[in-house]
């Protein structure tokens, strides 16, 4: 049986991968009185004098909201809610299993950004995160945005997951090839989810000079090419990236990005890449090809002709860009510090923590693997130092 | 210490009474691959194909929702939804312990109807069920009523949970007394949650004479005395218990309406009656002292003043009226069952068999404990059998 057939054997088997369970065995009825009525009465009373103690109290500290509205899952596209259930499971599974904690999965039968965002308003109360997931750009953007005063941590996976583990990777392989991070050229391609958080990051780099090293400049292309002030059809998302990408104007295509460019970031479809592309490229070129699950150029190709630093989406080559490295971690470290939102500066600690877990950097060790052992710890307590500290630095 | 004290500090010590579990150990990355991308993409799209296979493959078979918005809870009253918690985390264990059902609290940022109705219709995707818990009336009439059509069954157990188990309970008593449930005056005090739904349900006894006998007569009593067509301040919810009950448009005080009734129903406020008003009653009364935590009537002087039988909302007395005699059983037919909606026929079907648990009625014994073995399978199949076959008989 392949991965498919063996999976869906497992899913039938099991009728659902999560379930709850009770942390005190009632027995009696005695118990029954302490865990609800009438003893439930004086936890309950407590919290509606002293709101705060709720996360002394109940499940809300270690508890977050898996939240989809289904239309951008996996490679899948926009299968909705009922279909998004299985990945959400498995989602919450990783929750728990990497870091303890209780990840409830919650599909939305509405697609409408203001539906979204009042639904998770609403149900906000027992939940001390929430981890939006597989929601399609740009709606995606807007939803977080909405949901940042809320007074728990909001955080689009797919974007900053993503963003922060190629920061690790950058991290990583500017030193492996003797570039220094502020002077890269970057070209990134895709400006969904993925592609907006990466570039946003390295902007966020850029723009705190006192917390780390910048990136020279960044562009970033989409279906059409360079996203640049000359194009007429860029929505108001796409606008917004020109403030920080694109300094010198650069127009055209994918082609005419890659001049020189130190970086190639595909996060979008696959096999766009060839030898020719390669060479456009300034020496030593670095490529991040996560398109999944086939990425933009083939790895052993783009070695043989003269890559010197790849990562791809894919467990089966060296260099994994796996969110699992950040979500985790991130989580375990909001919900320990109780903080109302994830802050730039946790980002950037999360990178830098994923990327210090490589000691010696090779061509084929940029970024560590999901199965190295504690990596959440190590990273969520990087993370912790860095908000108390209020700085971080390369 | 007490119950009170004993309760809080449990519940320090549990930070949650409730966590969620992984039914699956993922070990190795082909652990990962099964349960989570690539592999999870077969039961996914599985689903998007063929939306009935989400029961099959995914955790909604099993899982309900228990909301609130956090503004009748328990005797509390109107506390919100962070001190709600510990109550709907208490019944999420219930739900567990007794049916093995995965119940989820979830609660409510807003008391609008609209957006309750709305918030419960977009994240219903995910669960199999929703009970509705401690929203206070009349909101939870029409939240009740607005989310009948969404595909999964919606239970308000503060109403019909109450009213399902006094019906058990009045079966029983009226066998014991030798008067036949359709020759019974009825009087109930309380024309909120709990009343309502025991004056609906008696009705629904009532006009479903092919379903079981009738009760012969209901009058329902506020805190203003009996609801009558000459009063000037019903609301919309009031003036609609007239179409079933008051037949004889009776006007006046409790005290009125309790003449020559058999039966009181209290389910308001404590320490009403007295022997003056057990004297109005017909010959061997039969109370029902519902309120919490000082019923309508010292059970031990009822006694003595005349009462034939008596049941109160309290474990530290006979005849307990407890919810958890109805909502896991009910719940557990309806997830195996898979219905859309929970009907009266289930509603009546329940009633009957927990009354059925008792193979012989006393004073002492009309109600099941909720500590006897095995109730919950026993109440769910008597419910699954009357749906499935389409009848109910007394």
């Amino acid at each position: 049986m392949n991965y498919f057939e063996q999976s869906m054997q497992l899913h039938a088997q099991l009728k659902g991968k999560i379930e709850l369970r009770n942390k005190f065995d009632v027995k009696a009825q005695n118990d029954l009185s302490l865990v609800y009525s009438p003893g439930v009465a004086a936890p309950s009373k407590a919290i509606a004098d002293n709101p705060a103690l709720v996360f002394d109290l109940t499940m809300k500290a270690n508890t977050i909201a898996i939240i989809s509205d289904g239309s951008a899952v996996l490679g899948l596209g926009n299968i909705g809610p009922l279909a998004a259930i299985p990945v959400m499971e498995g989602k919450a599974m990783l929750f728990k299993k990497f870091a303890g904690i209780d990840a409830f999965p919650i599909t939305l039968n509405t697609q409408d950004t203001d539906e979204i965002v009042g639904v998770i308003k609403n149900i906000a109360p027992i939940f001390g995160g929430v981890n939006l997931e597989d929601i399609s750009a740009p709606r995606c953007f807007e939803v977080e945005d909405r949901l940042q005063d809320i007074g728990i941590p909001v955080f689009h996976d797919d974007q900053h997951g993503t963003a922060i583990v190629t920061l690790a990777g950058l991290i990583n392989a500017s030193r492996l090839v003797n570039k220094p991070l502020n002077q890269l050229k970057v070209v990134i391609n895709g400006a969904g989810a993925a592609g907006t958080a990466i570039a946003k990051l390295l902007r966020c780099v850029n723009q705190n000079p006192d917390l780390c090293e910048s990136v020279a400049q960044i562009l970033i292309c989409d279906s059409k090419g360079i996203i640049s002030r000359d194009r007429k059809d860029l929505n108001k998302h796409k606008i917004d990236l020109l403030s920080f990408t694109n300094r010198d104007g650069v127009t055209g295509s994918l082609r005419e990005a890659l001049k020189d460019a130190d970086v190639f970031i595909g996060v979008s479809k696959g096999n766009l890449l060839g030898r020719e592309e390669l060479a456009l490229m300034a020496d030593s070129p670095i490529i991040f090809a996560l398109a999944n699950p086939e990425p933009e150029i083939d790895p052993l190709l783009a070695k043989d002709w003269g890559a010197a630093v790849i990562a791809t989406g894919r467990s089966d080559f060296p260099n994994q860009v796996n969110n699992v490295l950040v979500f985790p971690a991130m989580f375990r470290a909001a919900l320990d510090m109780r903080v109302p939102v994830i802050s730039s500066r946790m980002k950037i600690a999360a990178a830098k923590a994923i990327a210090a877990l490589i000691k010696t950097p090779t061509a084929d060790n940029i970024i560590p693997s999901v199965l190295e052992p504690d990596f959440v710890p190590v990273i969520a307590e990087a993370i912790k130092q860095a908000e108390q500290a209020g700085i971080v630095s390369l």
